[in-house]
């Protein structure tokens, strides 16, 4: 068991609770404003008056993606995609994801982020290293093409799901402008018969929602809804050209759309209209995309970039409240990945938690802390990162057994290979 | 003399030494890739690989008005502006902006600034707050109102320049729409009896825009222009709805137009066109604005929004590179201020320096530096900041003598008897 002490907690309801929490294994065993007696901790901690919170889930993301990171900057969409991405990413080999999948998950953890909706290939890889690390995450299916791969992600499903506590796996494909249509019939099918949910990106740019329009006479989301994808629901990843009626779809599945704001913004795609989305009710999670799209891994970015755009893109300064915009990063991600034990700070949820900074002077005075976290906070306020129950980034530091530098190196040394061969 | 060794150093034109840079008092006194012998140090440092760079210049800002952080966010412009703010700011004593001035600086601090263009009134308040932290802060007059308020600015202009190395005082008042006609021509004749360049701002919204063309028959800049007050140069503030007109007279004048994209964005200002205005040649320079508006003071949120929200509005992911933000939010800060030994590292100039932690994964790996700064970078990277040769932030903790427990339990003592008297 480990007590926190002296702590800000962030509730539920987004109250706060002057007091302490215990976690026990990997659940949250007691909060309260008193010590609870009779307990035997392992460790106690004095937070000094700093914050409990959630911690961030990353709704989307390409974490082995870290290999690109600054390599193709400031180009237009289809240059930095089919002759940057696309040539590269072919030659990366299972170790090689295992490697960047790890830079990614010490930048999640020194972020706040104890969880990735993480959509790559070599899935065994992406497993290893978040396995190694303690991380939380959820594999997202990523298959495209002919309809044979749907069996590929059945097998995965099926090999992925109960592997781990940590691990769990989602049915998913790439996208429809990679996708036969016999594929989104098998993927529909898989739904049905699994009764899961599906995810997939969905209405990132403007070009791919009209072509979708094009082919099938629908937008992305009304053909995948025509096919039976969402009868369990699920979710799409960007959402930046969804229609009112695609909303309404979104509103009656359940289905989350999780917004990538910064990737939206540096590829130049647009603004979702999560204002309206709100307006409608569709549940909005949050990602960061991978880092070569972004090419941080920051929740806190996400977070002032989602009401900020709001804001400019509605003309107005009260657009989507920064309150939410904390829900869509921590509770609604929780949910959308099918973490519903990982969603807030209440006894029997797992310990997945992130400590900020409240002495930090971006924090300071203190009018409205749920503000602050989001209008002013920053990874710079991470004092630690807690997955289920154990504290793996403390001050600076991870509490993780690996030889950083060494990773850095080989690294660097593969990303180089890569790129020259 | 501090040495700083094994530092990866960014040099005038944007390339990398691998090398060591040497202080001498408040000035840098060698860079080179070998150390400079026979040269005796109080202290050598061992940066292993991490990168030297000229520390960040905020070109706008309202340090005071920190004590406004999170009082009044997600409201309306005009109900934030005149029954929020306007009402508490005129509850202000010089002791509540020494105060909330210092908190600010720390801030400033953790974000690898080193210098502020800082405009608010009680400047011997401010004053005081900078010198004693060991921060180079430039004052910009805020006059408003009446003409004979001119006066109070050419007092101040004499009496705050050269009264240390480490403050300086620019012409300037608050805006075309609080001063009278009357007022703009004194501060014209102001600019031509001193020389010197003047600052305001300019073009922050739209209907401020629109209601000068309506009272004047001119839009704010050419208004100023038509009175002389950019004679010897100077710049404006947030210059969001400047046109083509405007733009050639910034050419014309050399002036700065200092960007605040996340202040602009919060309050659903727009979107400044920095893409349009750098084709025609206006320098840019860069500010977070005041924490009321903002509401965190870090050029690491505004440089990425400033080029994001570029690559929106044009629909083009190249638009705006990221190295053109980096000199930004450096060199131009420098020289909008007229801090021209400030702007760039290099023997004779100034030491003021940030260094920026390298082996923090979102860093890693490294294809382009620059660009990682902009795209990747966060308050999280700051290892130290430099002012004049003083290392006044490092490792997280400030080397300042001052108690900071006490100062942040004055400041909310003093905020809450602010916003309930």
């Amino acid at each position: 068991m480990i007590r926190y002490y002296n702590a800000l907690i962030l509730m539920p309801d987004q109250s706060l609770l002057n007091g302490e929490l215990v976690t026990d294994g990997s659940v949250i065993s007691y909060i309260g404003k008193e010590k609870k007696e009779g307990l035997t901790f392992e460790r106690e901690i004095n937070l000094n008056g700093n914050l409990i919170i959630p911690a961030f889930k990353n709704a989307h993301t390409h974490s082995a993606m870290t290999f690109l990171r600054s390599y193709a900057d400031d180009l237009p969409l289809n240059e930095w995609l089919f002759n940057k991405v696309f040539p590269l990413e072919a030659k990366l080999t299972a170790d090689d994801i295992y490697l960047f999948t790890k830079i990614a998950v010490l930048e999640y953890l020194t972020s706040g982020i104890s969880t990735s909706f993480d959509m790559y290939f070599e899935p065994e890889a992406y497993v290893q290293a978040n396995t190694e690390y303690g991380f939380r995450t959820v594999l997202c299916g990523a298959v495209s093409g002919e309809a044979k791969n749907a069996e590929k992600l059945e097998k995965r499903y099926n090999k992925f799901n109960g592997i781990s506590p940590l691990i769990s796996y989602k049915l998913g494909f790439h996208a429809e402008y990679t996708a036969s249509e016999e594929l989104l019939d098998a993927v529909g099918a898989l739904a049905k018969k699994y009764k899961a949910p599906v995810f997939m990106h969905n209405s990132e740019t403007e070009s791919e929602t009209e072509n979708c329009i094009k082919k099938y006479g629908k937008t992305p989301t009304a053909l995948f809804e025509s096919k039976g994808i969402f009868d369990y629901g699920g979710g799409g990843f960007h959402c930046v050209y969804l229609n009112d009626n695609d909303m309404d779809i979104f509103v009656k599945r359940g289905l989350f759309a999780v917004t990538c704001p910064a990737s939206n913004a540096k590829l130049a795609s647009g603004i979702a209209p999560l204002t309206r989305m709100m307006k409608k009710g569709v549940k909005i999670a949050m990602g960061t995309d991978g880092p070569a799209s972004n090419n941080c891994l920051d929740m806190f970015r996400e977070m002032f970039l989602a009401t900020a755009l709001q804001k400019i893109a509605q003309k107005d300064a009260s657009a989507l409240d920064g309150a939410e915009v904390l829900k869509m990063a921590t509770s609604n991600g929780a949910l959308a990945l099918g973490l519903d034990s990982c969603d807030v700070l209440a006894v029997g949820k797992q310990a997945d938690l992130a400590v900020i900074d409240m002495s930090a002077p971006n924090m300071q005075p203190v009018s409205n802390v749920v503000k602050n976290i989001v209008y002013s906070g920053s990874k710079s306020n991470i004092k630690m990162t807690v997955v289920a129950g154990r504290i793996l980034f403390e001050n600076g530091v991870f509490n993780i057994n690996d030889d950083i530098e060494k990773l850095y190196h080989d690294a660097n040394v593969r990303k180089e290979e890569i790129i020259r061969s």
